[in-house]
């Protein structure tokens, strides 16, 4: 037992872009710092997509938070869940410690949301984990292999339409690369059908794709997705999802269209540790959860606890909040650990300046938009920007060559190879069991 | 619809090393072939314990079958369960389909075996499938996690305990690696305690490990196990197996050893697809469930239906069943393929010839024992000759150059960077919410 000796405590939760910059700042300096967080990786959440469609491995795009820190004396790592925070006494409870902390940094982002449908939840994964991302690999592989087994038209029908429900980035991003395998990858895998007669539908409540980037943009995005076979239904509305069908809503008119296989990227919130520190204070919260904070991004009324990413509203020069991007938290992360830094030596630093290098959103092969310091961007230019972009941020170095070398091969060979499917008996769809 | 057409229809049950080698011997040949499997792919089960220990992420060592075949023209891949084998009728049961079959090859391999003690399975998973590596990596990574939370000391040591059951070469690779996480990988990455203080234990019911190994290898293995800290106790019966305790029995002495951790090496059965065999006739099978087989390794009285790999007992010149390994698997699939085309051409072919080129087991780094072309080698020549041979026969140029390069990055990193945990909230220790 070593008592509570005299440097700062810095306690952070969350290991995602926020939390991890914000101890990388905070590494080999004075302060004591204390990483939390319910696993025991850092995810590259904007690679998801690629998991879920076999393109890589769960491992590629996680790294180990103890390995990134090996050499780091001042940080210690937890692997617990936070279940209460104790503001006046400036304590964290978990299920198996209680941790006393100095400073406070809250990173602990966002989780899917279904807009009070939680009963579709079951049917629709959203993909926010590994394990979102292996449930919606395994539906997607299984749908064409029970689609191969069934002598049923009808059936087949069913199980070769995908829907994907959100057409912003990752619901762009996971529309498009469906089309490209059932076009390109396993065109010529399965006997009993041609995978590329697989329908795709991608919906939208807006009047467009990608609704937060240029009109032009949304457009060339659109043609896009066409070009590989997804049908994109814009101002359409999601009113039911069961396991067998969705109900889609346009103009008054409702559509029921047969499926077993519907992916949810149309809401997420903040994450629960918004309510945990808000507490009866609901006032503290935005309408999505997110904690809003002051300018330099500490929780008003108490200057030691900080929030960012995700689960902040960050109100920005122009009015408007800061979006949840992997780049607002990783800058907020630095800022957060550099002001706590100035605080002990009682200095003061600007506030927080989001530096907007732009963003892109990928369709598939070659294929994707975005804006990169102001200039548009689309096509192939496009593509290679993001892909030089998020393999220069994937964390690890060896994590950076297997995916660099993933992506080469399946560029030259039209591959995907990723394709384990786990636990594929516990959750058989029921036709898959039933059917003959 | 199309009628059951004239080619001799071959139906391939398992796509393990004797599966898919019978399937590739019969690759553009006059016959129609189906591929039936419980999963989509080809499992590299020798590197299987490289994924528990978080060297290797699953997807490199799994290859899909549908990948294999991409090319094939007279290969069709079901992914089914077979339930029933109607051998009058020569009919495959399974869930969706029903398959008439000309010839059938039957090679579905083993499975875990507790000896009638299949209470202890949930305390002590096996290494047979991509579940049980990822179930196992999750049990040695979280014992780690929950040993940095816990301030009781008693907890502590119960945590940094790791019993593994067998001596055989999956417990000695089991133990070995777990001994060179502790004492190499991890050694710094933990505030709370030194990992290289973690217990581990090789139990074994003979009087050495690797008994089919010859005296002085067995020796050299205990010797690099003990360097990396492993004590192996030899002539030891497990006689119980908790979630917090295991039973010892030596020279009738019972000790207990408190441990969260207890993997299983200890033994295998045939799969299930043996009594689907041989139905009420038990004479068929062996002990260990396996089917007796005929020179040629025909089914007695069924010359069409041909069962190899670990599910056959075919007894050798020696009048020993061979071994459950790879390469006989691998081989006799190859023969039976062969078989095959040749009696549809009337001809026959030489009775079925094992060639033994040896075997090997890889302790963890830089060490390991065996004998190839008859010659025994043992520390880094016969680790590196394991490396290379290993790489030699995964299967895929992908996953190759995959393994290839995390085996090099481990090698000079010491670092094992697959170490993503999945469901570990679903299948917490009890301590690991409970405690405190």
């Amino acid at each position: 037992m070593v008592i509570e000796s005299n440097p700062h405590h810095v306690v952070i939760i969350g290991g995602g872009f926020g939390g991890l910059n914000a101890a990388k700042t905070l590494k080999n300096t004075p302060v004591k710092v204390t990483l939390i967080d319910r696993r025991n990786l850092h995810l590259f959440q904007p690679l998801l997509y690629q998991v879920a469609t076999g393109g890589l491995s769960p491992g590629d795009i996680a790294a180990p938070l103890r390995a990134v820190f090996r050499g780091s004396k001042n940080i210690q790592i937890f692997m617990a869940e936070v279940v209460a925070i104790d503001k006046k006494n400036k304590k964290i409870l978990t299920h198996q410690k209680t941790i006393d902390y100095d400073s406070l940094i809250v990173s602990t982002g966002s989780i899917n949301h279904y807009f009070g449908h939680d009963e579709w939840r079951p049917y629709a994964p959203g993909l926010k984990s590994i394990e979102d991302a292996l449930d919606i690999r395994r539906r997607i592989l299984t749908a064409f292999e029970s689609a191969e087994l069934t002598d049923d038209e009808s059936l087949r029908r069913e199980l070769l339409t995908f829907v994907i429900v959100g057409g912003g980035p990752t619901g762009v991003e996971l529309a498009g690369t469906v089309g490209e395998i059932t076009r390109y990858t396993i065109r010529k895998e399965y006997k009993s059908f041609d995978p590329g007669s697989a329908r795709i539908l991608l919906v939208e409540g807006m009047n467009r794709v990608l609704p937060a980037f240029p009109e032009d943009l949304s457009q060339a995005c659109e043609k896009m997705l066409n070009d590989l076979g997804v049908a994109v239904m814009t101002d359409t509305l999601v009113t039911n999802i069961s396991g067998h069908e969705v109900s889609l809503l346009k103009n008054k008119q409702e559509t029921k269209i047969k499926t077993q296989c519907v992916l949810w990227a149309a809401g997420i919130k903040a994450s629960p540790l918004g309510k945990i520190i808000a507490g009866d204070n609901d006032k503290m919260l935005d309408r999505s959860g997110r904690v809003i904070v002051e300018p330099d991004a500490s929780v008003p009324g108490h200057r030691d606890i900080f929030v960012i990413g995700d689960l902040a509203h960050y109100r920005y020069r122009d009015g408007q909040p800061l979006p949840g991007l992997a780049p607002v938290a990783m800058q907020q992360g630095n800022y957060v650990a550099r002001l706590i830094l100035a605080r002990l030596e009682n200095k003061s630093i600007k506030p927080f300046r989001y530096f907007d290098k732009g963003t892109l959103a990928t369709i598939g092969r070659s294929r994707a938009v975005g804006i990169v310091w102001k200039i548009k961007f689309k096509g192939f230019i496009a593509w290679f920007l993001w892909l030089t972009i998020h393999l220069r941020y994937v964390t690890g170095h060896q994590n950076r060559i297997l995916v660099l070398i993933q992506w080469a091969w399946n560029y030259f060979t039209w591959a995907r190879s990723a394709r384990v499917i786990t636990n594929v008996y516990e959750h058989a769809p029921s036709d898959y069991v039933k059917n003959k």
